[in-house]
Formats: C-alpha cells, sequence, structure tokens
C-alpha cells in the first residue's frame, strides 16, 4: 500500500508512537464488541495489538471478569483510553 | 497490495493528505458502533488513527461521556465530519 | 501480500481505475452500517478512502442529515453506485 | 506481510486467477449485510474489488433494486458463486 | 507491515502451510455470518481465500442450500476445521 | 503501510513474540462472534492465524462442541487469555 501513503508529508505527532509511550501504564480499552479492557498494556506494536496484565473485563457499568494477561488483536480495537502523562501537564 | 495499484495514475487530490490539514482542528468522527467523538484531533497517520483530545462521545442525540485523550483505531471509523476550511471560502 | 498475487496475469480493467474517473462526479456509497450517502467525490485513492462533498445521508428511503464535508474510510465501504458515463453510451 | 508467506510452496492452483477467469461472465456475489448481487462482473482486481454491470439485489429470497453499475469493495465480500465453466464440463 | 514482524524467530509450524495440505480434501468452515459451508476445497491461496466445490451450506444444524463453486474471501472465514489425516494417526 | 510505521523505535516486548511462546499450550481464545474456543495451540503465525487441537467451543457458560482441529484465522480474534508461565512466577 505503499504507493498511496502522502510520503514526505509532516504528519505531526504520530498515534502508534504515542501509544508505545503508555507501555507499562494503565490503560482502557474498547473492543468492537462493546467491552471494555482496563489493566496495565504491557506490550504493544504498529498493529495495536496489546498485551495488558491483570485485564479487568467491563460491560456496561459493570465489572465482568478478570484475566491475568490478555493480548487484544489491534484490529478489533475501537480506542483506546489514554491519560494525560504528569509530564504534560 | 503494491503491483494491483495504479502507479502513474494521477489520482487528483489525496484524502489523507486533506485529513492531515485537520490537525489541531475539531473534528466529528462515527465509528462502526455508531457512536460518535468529537474534539480536537491531535494526531493522525495514515491508517487514519487518530488521537482526540477532550473527545464528546454522542450516542444518538445524546452526549454520553467525554475523555481527555482517546486513540481511535482507523479501520474501525465510518467516516470524518470535515468542517471546510476558511482559506476556501 | 506480494507473493499472492498473480502477477503479469491480464487482469482486464482494474476497478480502482474506474473509480478513479468518478473524482469530481456524483457518487451514492452505502456503508456497512446500511447508510447511504450521496453526493460530489471530490478524492479518493486506492484503498478507496473517498472525500464526499455536500453529502446527503439516506437512511432507508428517507433523508437524514446533510455534511459539507465527509472523509469516508474505504474498508467501510460495501459499494460505490456508479452511473454509467455519457462517453459510453 | 511477505515473511510470514510459505514462499516456493507448491500452492496449486489460486483462488484469485480463478475468478479473474469469470471477467465477463455472470456472478452472485454474497456480501456481509447478507445481501446479494448477480450481473455480469467487469472488472476485478487482487483484492476482489469487483465491478458489477446490471446487477440485480436481492434480498432473501426477493429481487429488491437493480443498479446499471456498482463497485463493490473486496473485503465486504463473504463469497462470490461460480458456475462450472462449460471447457471444464 | 514488514518490519513489526519477528523475523527469524522459530515460529514452529505455520498454519497456512498447514491448511494448505488441505487442498482436495473436504474441509468445514463458518463465516462471519455464522454460516457453514462444506465441501472439497480445491484452491487456497495465502489470504486463506478458498474455493470450495460442491458446497453444502448449513445454518444452524438444518442444510440450505449448495452450491457448484464458491470463493470464500479469507477474512471473513472464522474458522475452517481440518479433520486429522490418516498419516498422524 | 512501511511508511507509517516508527520504525527504530524501541517497542518494548512484542506481543507477537509473546504468543509464539505459547505454541503447544492450552490458550482460550474468544472471537468476534462471542464464542470462545480452548485447547492446545500447535501453530500460529504473524497474523495471529492460530491452530488449536482438541478445540472445546464454548457459548456463554456451555460447552456447545468440540473439535480434533481448528484453524482460527487472526483478524477475527478479539483476543487470547495467556495464563502466566512458571518461569515467570
Amino acid at each position: 500500500m505503499k504507493s498511496a501513503q502522502p510520503t514526505g508529508l509532516n504528519m505531526g505527532k504520530r498515534p502508534l508512537m504515542t501509544v508505545m509511550k503508555y507501555v507499562d501504564k494503565v490503560v482502557r480499552v474498547k473492543l468492537k464488541n462493546e467491552l471494555v479492557y482496563e489493566g496495565k498494556m504491557t506490550e504493544c506494536d504498529n498493529y495495536m495489538n496489546i498485551v495488558i496484565e491483570k485485564a479487568v473485563e467491563y460491560e456496561g457499568n459493570g465489572r465482568k471478569a478478570t484475566y491475568p494477561r490478555i493480548l487484544i488483536r489491534g484490529n478489533n480495537i475501537m480506542y483506546i483510553q489514554l491519560q494525560p502523562m504528569l509530564s504534560e501537564l
């Protein structure tokens, strides 16, 4: 898909570099099935595949389950909630 | 996927270059789950992964929640509403 | 994904080159969420990301909303209706 | 995605080469939204993006609409029904 | 997507090479729409696009239709049931 | 999609390398259709295509079926539950 990319364009900051900064921090991830997973993101790659440890699963407002470690596939992530970092305040 | 692309074809303006112009502007994004997120798009890449700050979540006509910062995965975006820029008027 | 492609095969005309011919023409696009958007397609790329100006949104048979400019992500397009061009008649 | 592919492996016949043989023939395509489109496939590429002319849209057993020309995006195709060719009988 | 891949890593056996061994054998494929297709898989590629001949379509426990030849798009496959081969017993 | 990747960035540990360590171990996989499959993961690749042997299918809390061998397509995986390894305790 290379040729369709505006190479050489200044794209400002990049989302993938931003999410990498949250490795080892707590994130909250909403998947396509509307469930939400919260826990420490210990791994992440450029597809947004992420590993979350001590993940708590939420459905609506209720806690549903916990998992010691889950690997979430990036394409099924709707969004990742990121907390502004202290260094940015 | 390179070989299937009509390289050398004049493709006119390109959507990805257009969306890059809206970095640091307010956008409204509809996701596959029908929810809408509005806020300042601070980051964007060629997959249409975008970071929105002070994102307001809407469901139908009602405001549902706000998030300081969310990273939306590009493949789950249905569309991005863009306001015509003053320089174009 | 290069190696699985029948390079060197005559593929006849190509859909992506066809849709490029409709830049600046009115198209009608159906998305995965069953909504339909109609308006002038001002931009298009090889992922079928498209920009539509003065887009009218239809749900079933009713008009639902209008947008000055929307960027639709290609992977969420079910199909694009194309009108045969005069030059083809 | 190249490195994960078993290059050098004999893959027998390939689906994409097979569908190319149906250019200018009538195909029946089922999309993710369960609707079916039937008509002459005039164009096709390696993503399975296809152009169908005089497309008839079916929902369940009923005919719903016709379109002079539609471009269907490959990733939203569930399957394409292909009729065995006379030369194969 | 090359750079994110752990090249040089021993990945053990690979799923795509395994499915290739089932060319010309009967497989059972479940798609995203919950329908199941069973028949002889005559073609297959690295995207898991597959051609099935004399495909029987099942919905729940009932037989719904048969097709002489269908091309199923890989990304819409949930899973392929594979029977252990005699040589493995 | 190469140019959008922050090459040269230290990405910490990578999810795909982590899942490879679970080859020949029992995993639990949730798919987009909400069904869960549990069994020994005997094969895995960089798309997260995985082969599970003696797979037990669960729907909600009930056991629904078992399969000697299934190949699950990576893009339809919501997440893989991984048990912490003894060597990590």
